[in-house]
């Protein structure tokens, strides 16, 4: 078999075959395939795509490319992964509620990179938290506590990262085969055997547009259910932050707040409806459950357990103040009266990036304690002169660059705005 | 400016400024863009193509990416091109006819590959003789002689080769503006004020069929003129071998039998052809004058002056067993009678290269006496145990091998065929 042969025969719009797709991951991962033939082949697949039976053995070649983790000693265990977004921090509600629930769910998760945030970082806001647990004391959590959330492993899938190291740098991200293939290779490495997906769609999200996340969504549950794992998706609005903060620590507090039976209404929304596919999957049923653990306080409990499992020390739980210390709170004003109608929500990131709570580059460090919160909400009537937002920060001139950014993302309009909805699509098989 | 947006401006079917070519064809030469990059754009280039303004661009930004030949001192110079054949030796008899006119050919020429020989290979069986001029040797053959041809210099073009060696292992060869930018960026920066290209359709050909072949024809005579180059084409036919011989020494000795006024019909019309259209680039007419230098034996002078002037020892024009000694002599016949309805050219060629006659790789090295004598042409009638090629090898293995391809080359009917017209069309601007 020859790599040229197949770069040709997608070049011309062919369909590649199992043994074809084996080939060019297994040269990718192991180096034998030149970077120059790969990248050729990346744009050919951009250019003339591929269908849902190649897109599902490509998914399937990166996953086994690198470890498979193996949760079948331990029974059912969960996955949800959300494509990222602003003020995402679903997944540390969902897992204790479904923990509390005896669902188990073994995320490993991303670190964030612009405006976009990962669960990882937010969850190493708090002191002693470790995400590096080696495999087995990740199996180990996942058995005991029920849920588990770690960075990913250096040998998972490592022929996505070959392949997806080139994309970045030749114009060969935005495909649906190859987005969909790099998120679910890993999902299938990770080892569930059911997973929710959160496609983001808005202006904070990759999908700008709702048949762009739905296309997206539809091949990642094609993919995982052609895998053999139960597989089915959100699309959920992204149009605005998800919740009242951005930012590492803020988000955290938010979620102690949401287990405690006080989250943002379409935050929760949002936690109900995913962690009830969740539960779905594993053929029970929500009735109630949910809100029964949060109410009852056997939800957080779950959080402890999971934050002590981690290394981590869960009594900042009862006072706040022990996530860290910020140095300046700017409120920002608008200065004129108004509904807020539109928001440039990878602007609302980036301020937060600007800060010191995101990465420019993968290499950065970051500041765990800034952020932002968002008092006002699409749809909210702001005052002249009301705070919508409150910027928390230790520096001046990113405080200054950040409220900048901040007041640019919004408008305002005269005209009452409708608050769009949270769920905006599922996709089930 | 940034490659990866070039990149993403073709791979969505834009149209590339003149800076964007500059760009990256700046970065290929001095391999400041990697490789990896290059092949995403080639092969975005290669599927959303590009139009006749950017090929002229991308050729002209080639072309000056090394040295450019300046004959301006010595006044009008031509340049003649093949796109390669099988047989194909009409430069050697072209040039010193246009050399007893007056009219002066400058020419670099590339080395046999697979089943296409090179003119440079065909030069070099003649004793002494040196295909590797400098400049200024180059330039002083044609300025005395009025005709020079030699092997390619090493910086001609620089970033044609780097974006050719990077095609080829790509699939990214096949393409009417890359194939054209690639062919003239090296006519461009040899130099010549008028260029006769000879597109070659058939069997034997690069361009199987006629629309294909009128196709890079046209974009090649447009971006010579658009380049301030006067440049017309001919499309001619390669579904046979051109001529009678096949192989170096025996081509060379076939061009002093067409200097001595005994060549091939359909190699003959195809010399007045391309030696008239030259005289027409200079604005001269051929009123009987190509006949007048063969027959008063003035072109095959200009020849041996070549030849001298390039170090060669003329003398085997006046006995051809000069030029080499041949062990096998194998006649070949087809045990049924019939007209030769069909020839797969390509299998000819290959036939002469398996005797040692061409190259596998172009670090083969090669044995210039070999070759295969076409006793019958398409469209003639061969007898049983009639002799229809000849070989003439040293190995009889390899004749062997040869007599095996060339039986296969051929189709015998029992109905007449026509003989093909050599000069299919031709193209101006």
């Amino acid at each position: 078999m020859s790599i040229l042969d197949i770069i040709k025969k997608k070049r011309d719009g062919g369909k590649l075959t199992h043994e074809e797709i084996a080939f060019f991951v297994a040269g990718a991962t192991k180096g034998t395939i030149p970077d120059y033939q790969l990248s050729a082949l990346l744009m050919a697949i951009y250019l003339n795509g591929m269908d849902i039976e190649e897109t599902s053995i490509l998914t399937l070649e990166m996953a086994e490319s690198g470890d498979m983790l193996d949760f079948s000693d331990i029974g059912t265990v969960l996955d949800k992964h959300s494509t990222g977004g602003v003020g995402d921090k679903t997944t540390i509600v969902v897992g204790p509620i479904l923990a509390a629930l005896g669902v188990r769910t073994a995320k490993m998760s991303g670190r964030g990179l612009g405006h976009t945030g990962g669960t990882v970082d937010k969850l190493e806001s708090i002191p002693g938290f470790r995400s590096d647990l080696s495999e087995e004391e990740f199996k180990e959590v996942v058995r005991t506590v029920g849920f588990s959330d770690i960075g990913q492993t250096k040998n998972l899938a490592p022929a996505d990262k070959v392949l997806y190291a080139l994309r970045d740098v030749t114009g060969t991200v935005e495909n649906y085969s190859l987005i969909a293939s790099s998120i679910m290779s890993k999902k299938l490495a990770a080892g569930a055997d059911g997973i929710v997906l959160d496609v983001k769609c808005g202006s904070g999200a990759f999908m700008k547009d709702y048949p762009s996340a739905e296309k997206l969504a539809k091949v990642m549950v094609d993919i995982g259910n052609n895998a053999g794992r139960k597989t089915s998706a959100f699309i959920t609005d992204m149009n605005e932050p998800l919740g009242r903060f951005v930012g590492n620590c803020l988000e955290i507090i938010e979620c102690v707040e949401a287990l405690k039976g006080r989250g943002e209404e379409r935050f929760i929304k949002l936690v109900y409806a995913i962690a009830g596919e969740m539960l779905n999957l594993t053929g029970k049923k929500d009735d109630g459950m949910i809100e029964k653990v949060i109410n009852d306080g056997s939800a957080l409990m779950k959080f402890r357990e999971f934050i002590r499992a981690h290394g981590g020390d869960d009594s900042f739980i009862d006072d706040y103040n022990r996530l860290g210390k910020i140095v300046i709170k700017e409120e920002v004003k608008f200065n004129r009266a108004g509904y807020l109608s539109r928001c440039d929500t990878e602007k609302v990131g980036l301020a937060c990036m600007k800060l010191g709570g995101g990465r420019e580059k993968l290499s950065d460090t970051i500041d765990h304690s800034v952020g932002i919160e968002i008092k006002k909400k699409l749809g909210d009537f702001v005052e002249t002169d009301e705070t919508a937002f409150i910027i928390y920060g230790n520096d001046e001139a990113k405080v200054s660059e950040a409220e900048e950014l901040l007041k640019g993302a919004y408008e305002i309009s005269d005209t009452p705005t409708p608050k769009p909805d949270v769920i905006l699509g599922r996709i089930i098989l």
